[in-house]
Order: structure tokens, then sequence, then C-alpha cells
């Protein structure tokens, strides 16, 4: 539904009446006041769009996805982002590098899809997104469908480098704090991690190094699978 | 310069009163109330540093460790990024990945320096920061000191992939919207530009293509550096 406060400038709403009646959305008009205590980010130049939660995307519909996918199915799993602006920045840059679906296991669910949407320049409300519950009601039916599942680790022997990211694939990357659980691990395929620093000299003591937060972190290890398929 | 606050427990802040001592840092008692006026993070536990403005690297200094460097100097230019947050984002990652140096074109220079240092994870507190007035002042010199200057510019022909960065450069990077001045393309080396997205056909026109945050290019284009130099 479309909310239209009855002081907003005609001349500059009515292109979005014109659509919602096209499309069948109703449009109600209201007053200003109504409309300043439901927007949520202060602005909205006299008009509200009503949108209802963002439906999420079931475990059967993407193994359908990833069956019928033409080319190495490329999935991201991430584990314990509570914080919204950080998913939304992942899901910005999954978008933008070409990832299928986002998997997700998060300890709490009632998080602000309004903040998520923002931070997200907008991904968060086309990319597919399927919550994990478990990661063994999801994983072992992907792996049987031929993908391999990488974990992101710190201090592990192989570099992304060193593997072959070209075929079918679940990344799974885990909060900074507590990394990927053993729960998770236990299904991994394998795991990697980003070789740091460039210039080990500068840091006599590795713990002085800083780390990558993980939207970074998530950001580099993606680009990585797409300069490999290449 | 050392503020606690008369009704901090003295067990946890006697460690912190024993090294200022011993550092020939002033030690002042104030009352709760002075220190939650001064506290722009909101809590203090009953402790407040003040801490002069960071100094920056002036240009020469730059031009002396670049000329020390041992290994091919890795430097970062920004242009136009107002953000604090956004800043400090970009500093965190130019630490953990080794960059040298971090040379800064901004419009607006009183920016809120614990916006930026919090974001950064510290790292603004060590990363030598080079204020770039005009381009044509510093770019010029490290050119002849033997630099390449490369210019992140969206839809030119040689990815970042098609570039050899194993020798000194200078990576420039632009904000979201404006990009790169003309001024500072004029001094560039050479152009690149991240290729995206992994699956074109998911997008059938490109201009819905999501893009990659400003803090997102620079981290996968920094890694791509650090991927060259292995």
């Amino acid at each position: 539904m479309i909310l239209v406060s009855w002081s907003a400038h005609r001349e500059k709403t009515q292109d979005v009446i014109a659509l919602a009646e096209q499309q069948g959305v109703p449009v109600k008009t209201c007053s200003p006041e109504e409309l300043d205590k439901m927007s949520k980010g202060g602005t909205h130049a006299g008009l509200i769009a009503l949108a209802s939660n963002r439906p999420l995307t079931k475990p059967e519909e993407l193994l359908t996805l990833v069956k019928k996918s033409k080319v190495s199915p490329f999935l991201l799993l991430l584990e314990g982002v509570e914080d919204e602006q950080n998913l939304g920045f992942i899901l910005r840059t999954a978008g933008a590098i070409g990832v299928d679906a986002v998997l997700l296991k998060k300890h709490i669910w009632n998080f602000d899809q309004l903040a998520v949407s923002r931070a997200s320049a907008g991904v968060y409300e086309w990319m597919p997104l399927v919550k994990v519950e478990r990661e063994s009601d999801i994983l072992p039916e992907l792996k049987k469908s031929g993908l391999k599942v990488f974990g992101a680790m710190p201090r592990v022997r192989r570099t992304m480098y060193d593997i072959d990211f070209t075929g079918p694939v679940v990344m799974a990357l885990g909060g900074e704090k507590r990394g990927l659980s053993g729960a998770l691990r236990e299904l991994c395929s394998g795991f990697f991690t980003i070789p740091m620093p460039l210039n080990p000299d500068k840091h006599a003591n590795p713990k002085e190094v800083p780390s990558l937060s993980l939207s970074h972190s998530t950001a580099i290890v993606l680009a990585e699978v797409m300069r490999q398929r290449r």
C-alpha cells in the first residue's frame, strides 16, 4: 500500500500514484503528521510505501536454484553476523560480485530489515536469502548436489590462492569474534585463510597486525572466486 | 594527560596510573560528572586519556620513507572520502594488508578523528597519513622516485588483473559519486577497473548491477596487489 500526504506536491507524486494504480497497489491519502510518525528515516517527501517482510528462500527452493544453474553455483554462508549494517554491506558486495544466494545462520532473527536494506544498497530486496537453522539440514544436501563447502579460518596452512574455487562452491565465513562454529567446521570440505599482511616486516609482533573486518574479508574472498572463474 | 574520576575503583585504574607515572604522563583527579561530559562514547570506566591531534606525515617525510623502503613501496591515495566511518574502514584494511602510507585528498579537513580511529580499529593511530592539498605538489615527486600511479575507474578496458602491481605503486581511488577528479587523472600512469559482476547473465540491464562500496572496492584492489606480490 502507498500512503500519500494530502500536503504533498501533486506534480512530484503523480508518477508514483499512476504506477501504483496500474499495478493494482492501493493508494491512501493521509495527514503529513501521520507520515512523519511512520517514517523511520526522518524524511518522506510526502509519500510512504508499506512493504511486507521480504520472503526468505526455502532450502528446497535453493536446491532447485542450484540444480538448474547453468554456470557453477556460487553460494555464501554467513554465521554469527548480528550487526545489521555489516550484514547489509556483505549483501551489497555479494550482489555486485554475482553470488547466487546467501545462507544466513544468526542467533537472533528479529533484525531491523530497513537497516539491512539500506546498507545493502537494495540488494537485500532481491538476493535469495536462506535461513539456516541447523547447517546439518542443508549443507549435506548441497554437498550431494556437487557443491564443496570452504570455510575461512585464521592461520590455516592453505591460502585462498591455493584452492580451486571454479567448481560449485559454498564460501563459509564466521563473525569476527568467534569465527566458524564447530558444527559448521565439521561439514566443511576444506579450509583457507587470507594471507596477511603483505609486509610482514612491518609488524615484528604478529599480534599487532590489524585484522580485516568481516565485510572486507568477505569482499576479498568473493573477489578471489571471481578472479579464478574469469 | 590522564583524568581519573575520584569515584573510580582504584583496583581497576591503578595499572594505568602506574604506567602513566612511569612514562611521565600527568594524572589529574576530577569528578565523575566532568568525565561524563567529556566522554563522547558514553562510557569511560572512570578514566579518560586526552590525546593531541594525530600528527600528519609531511610530503618530504613520505619521500624519505619511499626512498629507504627495502621492498616496493605500496601507497594508497584516496580522494573525496568525506565520511568518517568509510575512511576508518579503509584505513583498517590498508593496515591489515600492509600499505606503507595513505595519501588523503579531502574537501573538508575538520573531520571527527575519534570516529575515524574507532572504525579503523586503531590503524588511524599509526598509519602514515599525508594530506594532499594539490596532487601536483606530491605525485610528480613520487613518480620521479619511480612510483607508478594507477587510478581505479569504472568501465575502462584494462582490469586490475591485466596490470603489473609488483613494482612501486600508488593505488588511487575516488569517492563513489564523483570518482577521481580530472586533476588527479591527469597525473595517473594508467587506469584499471574491477571486473563485475561474475555472472553477467543475472542482470540483463547493466545499470541494474549493484556497485561495490568504496571501502569494499579498495579492499579488493589492495588484496590484488598483495596477491601479485606473493
